[in-house]
């Protein structure tokens, strides 16, 4: 399975050094063959190395103790969309309005309101089926969506598509951001 | 044309590792003996390989189809300026301000009042002729303009003075946000 | 102690190379074998050498002259918990919040109260035993605390864990930051 | 002088990575056996080459004409102090609070307190006799000054400690920033 953890291996160096998450948060997973390759718990996503990456059963079964603890959720991703790869950051800015917005954070950069729409906002424990049934439904209907305080689930036909959702997810939530703190307080949550 | 997609790739890296973009975003492009390279579309910028710059004619005819879809803007910057290279950057802090100042973004520090001037704000979707029309009209006159909530245009006599334009657009527009927000949100547009 | 001073070195880069601490500021250290090893005093942390990396006794005895001037730091975290490693960085965002908040800041992040918890901002100068006693009293019951004004203090049951700490607190640190600043000031010290 | 530029090199390297100032910006130069050796104008301060690093006398005679803009401010710090290295950044938050605080910048972290001090705002345009005059008056009392809207001035014994200097030069400037922003606007300048 070289490809495979080299792809992976290759997008992670990407998100660590593009500032989407640091090195030891965020997990990684390819969808091929009706097999899913992911990172495994604790791994450093810029030092991926072959055993960093771990192959398991799309609908259950084959699941490594080492997987990533979030493996239900990329599961799940996978059973509700035609998504070829996932990517899930702990990106402050994504996290800081998922913090402060109520249903979803609206991109207000071009970019991000062609490409992206709205993020929905959803909830769930980390690894929880709460969480993996939250984030695949609203991952349904589009390419990003934030856990509440917790990160962005990315995906898209490739990992340079879920990279590029990545990508945009943070960069639309630091321009939202950026433009919000002159134009006053968001809605705060009920 | 090795030497061409090379000095590309090379700005393509720094652009990235200064933070002016994330790597799936911006495109730069290089004027010489009548025709342009440009990077392909979708390509990432920071890891830049001989397929990804691609050459299209000056004034229109050849363009191979995986050419960036802002083709038709920098084609309209060189017919309307000396520039012999653009750099499109999608900076955070120039995009925020570009959603909340007037017609344009007047730096506050030395070098940016000194050396490029307040920057007009432009409107028009990417890779529209409006685009291409408001953002190639404006670098007549200054070294670079922010697309409303799109993102930088900046061009130079080199490859060098259009990163050296880019990284000043994003460096004035971080100084005068900082500044901006002890002093009170700016005026807002109609 | 080959091993020992690598494993370091490998942190060092990665502590840098996250922005958690600029190359000059910070110290990190291992304990292995009832000894420990501590990175020098002003050595850069992103260029490690072997002889940056020293070792000093973990209850006195042996301590050169360029160790590390918070080796007593150090010291007393390891009498205190069963920590093997300790990183200590100057993150701005904890830094920052270490002087507005009163006497822990409470992450609101959902890694950051799972699994870090309340972080204590403890007081005492660089390198004093009034610091060694306020930061190892504090690290008896979490992973990681901030000197106030000064920066983190975090640690694990290896380099790893320890770094991971380091993480969660700065990303804890500048969400709460982000969002507070929506919610308008903290409560100010007395 | 193979020695000198290698040195000055590596600090450029050094300067860009830590988010000082971008690659274009800034300049650094090393006093060695009464001669400075001086980054070049319009030099990449991360890609320094032999060429890159220029002699120029002490005090005055040598002077390349591709010599850095600001030689004549490092000339004059270098009569003023015992420094034998020069290190000037544009780096954002210095810039943001030169603007908007009176007389000096004063850190409120531990380390600016101590190390630093109050760091002067100084006035004068790019390379002129008046910036030359205010800078190098300033660096006789503390190791860094902000040139008002420009950047920092560091100076030290060593290229490392004038990097110390200018690290924490914006460290302090940014703790102080972020700390200000909960604490209502500074006094504006006259």
């Amino acid at each position: 399975m070289s490809q495979e953890w080299q792809e992976v291996a290759r997008f992670g160096k990407k998100v660590v050094a593009s500032g989407l998450t640091s090195s030891r948060f965020g997990n990684i997973s390819l969808r091929r063959d009706g097999r899913i390759f992911i990172t495994s718990t604790g791994s450093m996503l810029d030092e991926l190395d072959h055993d960093d990456v771990v192959e398991v059963g799309l609908t259950g079964g084959l699941c490594p103790k080492n997987a990533s603890s979030e493996t239900c959720v990329h599961r799940a991703i996978y059973m509700c969309t035609s998504f070829q790869a996932v990517i899930h950051t702990h990106s402050p800015y994504a996290v800081a309005l998922s913090l402060l917005e109520e249903a979803s954070v609206e991109p207000v950069d071009g970019e991000g309101m062609i490409f992206l729409g709205a993020m929905p906002v959803v909830l769930g424990g980390f690894g929880t089926e709460e969480l993996a049934e939250s984030v695949s439904t609203a991952l349904r209907s589009c390419k990003a969506c934030i856990a509440r305080g917790h990160g962005v689930f990315a995906g898209g036909e490739s990992l340079n598509d879920a990279y590029t959702a990545a990508c945009m997810a943070e960069h639309s939530s630091q321009v939202r951001y950026l433009v919000r703190a002159f134009q006053g307080p968001p809605k705060f949550r009920e």
